[in-house]
């Protein structure tokens, strides 16, 4: 398999390095829009101009989106889904059904097939969420996220006046996860949930009381949690706050029984060093399973959700079936 | 969906109280080799002669093979699979290759399609299994079985001489799953990973001591492991001990990174009151997909990895997206 990467930030770094793990699968190159002389590669992988995407299509089986949400995605899926069957980690939930009929649309006219919003979240979490939801069909679901660093809200303390640097770490509440294991469906506040733990360098001359005051009162991104500030030095900052990590949980707690007397737990919890990277590892093991179904003569887009799990895997069915059912 | 049972122990039982739980499907009868007149069903569901099975093919799409996979299943359910669309729990993991052979061809010669193996071990832990791998080729994977009951382990003790009763729990070793989950990889032996509780009722003039030499010292049983004894009453095996618990986790502990430098770990737990309601809810949602598949026109024999996580759900594509993704 030739897999081809739009887009050199962490996701694309990632997806280069995920590559090297699936012996089946080649890089054939890294597109992007900046100079390509200037994009130094992870592993030596050359880079080349987005404009010579098509030129090189013959080397391309499956191209890898790795652009942002917000503004690119919504553009670049479809416009690529034309040509290439292509998969990107689109993730704003809201906007998933618009993005979906666009992609459908632009993959269908290519004769392409692509796969949207593949990661953890959506992506793995939405797959645990199906699969406890279809099994116990009498629950609830709850989604716990952390310890891990949010990027957004980092980038939100990052806007006010006097912070030089910023990380915001969102971490579950240990009583709610207890408390939703324990089996009682507990209904859970956002407050409840999760506290925002947030570190910050601060300007010299600063006022770190009024700067404390507008991170926790600042509406959406903090005024409905338990948040913490902590001021540290640059220094601080680098040596303790420059990885990715992140994880979280999916828990189903559902009933069975003749009088609904039975009580089961289903989580399902990741523990991640580096965000990025376990989203490209997702990526790519996906990015096996939508050049399988391309091979078979689907085409259009599809999710997660329609993906057999054994074309995940670069195994047979029967290998798969001895060593792992 | 009309939905019959074929066995009418455990999982025969749960799987009634889960047809219930969806209200897509219906139930059309539980089958039995016993006199119909002498089951009485938990929900007053009509119980029929297995004669009467080929009879009554119009009121059935799936066919739920509810017995033993020792010596049952090989038997039945390539029987089965020339007339009906069946489902099975076969959980003899090192038999898996040939009976999916014998049901395939079977069910290809009936034109049906059937899924062996359904459940939480062979099933949803198998699933947990193939994902973590296709995403984190290099690493390494842990199954703990427990807290609960083992059928097979409490049957054992039964036939030593002086044990009225027994039941045997299966108990993952806390250090052993926090060793895991701490991304170091941790070779561990059978000892180090389980402990074997053990509740025993023993006859008023039996010798405790060789009764608990005996558990102890039981090959492939019990040698081992670390096991321990506990004598009680009768009165308290059934006021403590009458529930059939069980759970468990699946973890993979993987790395990614240039250097390999990050690590990633991946769980899937259970946690449940009834392991038979727990198989059984798992085979009613894949005897949905299971149709849906059929409808299609599939045919031949196929596992949980061979299912679309979306068609294990009533609801539809658009919705699913919306909702869950």
């Amino acid at each position: 398999m030739k897999i081809a990467i739009y887009g050199y930030g962490n996701i694309g770094k990632g997806t280069e390095l995920a590559i090297r793990q699936n012996p089946d699968m080649e890089l054939s190159g890294i597109f992007t829009r900046r100079d390509p002389a200037a994009v130094k590669t992870l592993t030596g992988a050359p880079v080349y101009p987005v404009s010579e995407l098509s030129a090189r299509k013959d080397d391309i089986d499956v191209l890898i989106i790795c652009a942002g949400s917000a503004t690119d995605l919504p553009e670049l899926t479809p416009a690529l889904a034309k040509e290439f069957c292509v998969i990107d980690s689109f993730d704003t939930h809201a906007r998933i059904p618009e993005h979906f009929a666009a992609v459908d649309k632009a993959a269908k006219e290519g004769g392409n097939l692509a796969l949207i919003s593949c990661g953890w979240d959506p992506g793995m979490f939405s797959l645990a969420r199906l699969y406890s939801n279809c099994i116990l069909p009498e629950g609830a679901d709850y989604t716990f996220w952390g310890r891990g660093v949010s990027q957004g809200h980092s980038d939100a303390i990052r806007h006010i006046e006097g912070v030089l640097d910023a990380r915001q770490y969102t971490v579950p509440k240990e009583e709610a996860v207890a408390a939703v294991k324990s089996g009682t469906c507990p209904v859970l506040t956002t407050r409840e949930k999760h506290l925002r733990e947030c570190y910050v360098v601060a300007a010299p001359d600063a006022d770190r009381d009024e700067i404390t005051r507008k991170i926790k009162e600042m509406p959406n991104y903090f005024a409905d949690y338990d948040t913490t500030v902590t001021f540290i030095t640059a220094e601080e900052m680098k040596r303790d706050h420059s990885e990715l990590p992140h994880g979280g949980k999916v828990i189903r707690s559902g009933k069975t029984g003749l009088e609904k007397e039975h009580s089961h737990t289903v989580e399902y919890s990741l523990t991640l060093d580096s965000n990025p990277e376990f989203t490209s590892s997702c990526i790519a093991a996906f990015a096996r399973a939508l050049w399988k179904m391309r091979s078979r003569g689907i085409t259009g887009c599809i999710t997660v959700f329609d993906v057999a799990p054994a074309d995940l895997s670069p195994l047979s069915a029967e290998e798969i079936r001895s060593h792992l059912l």
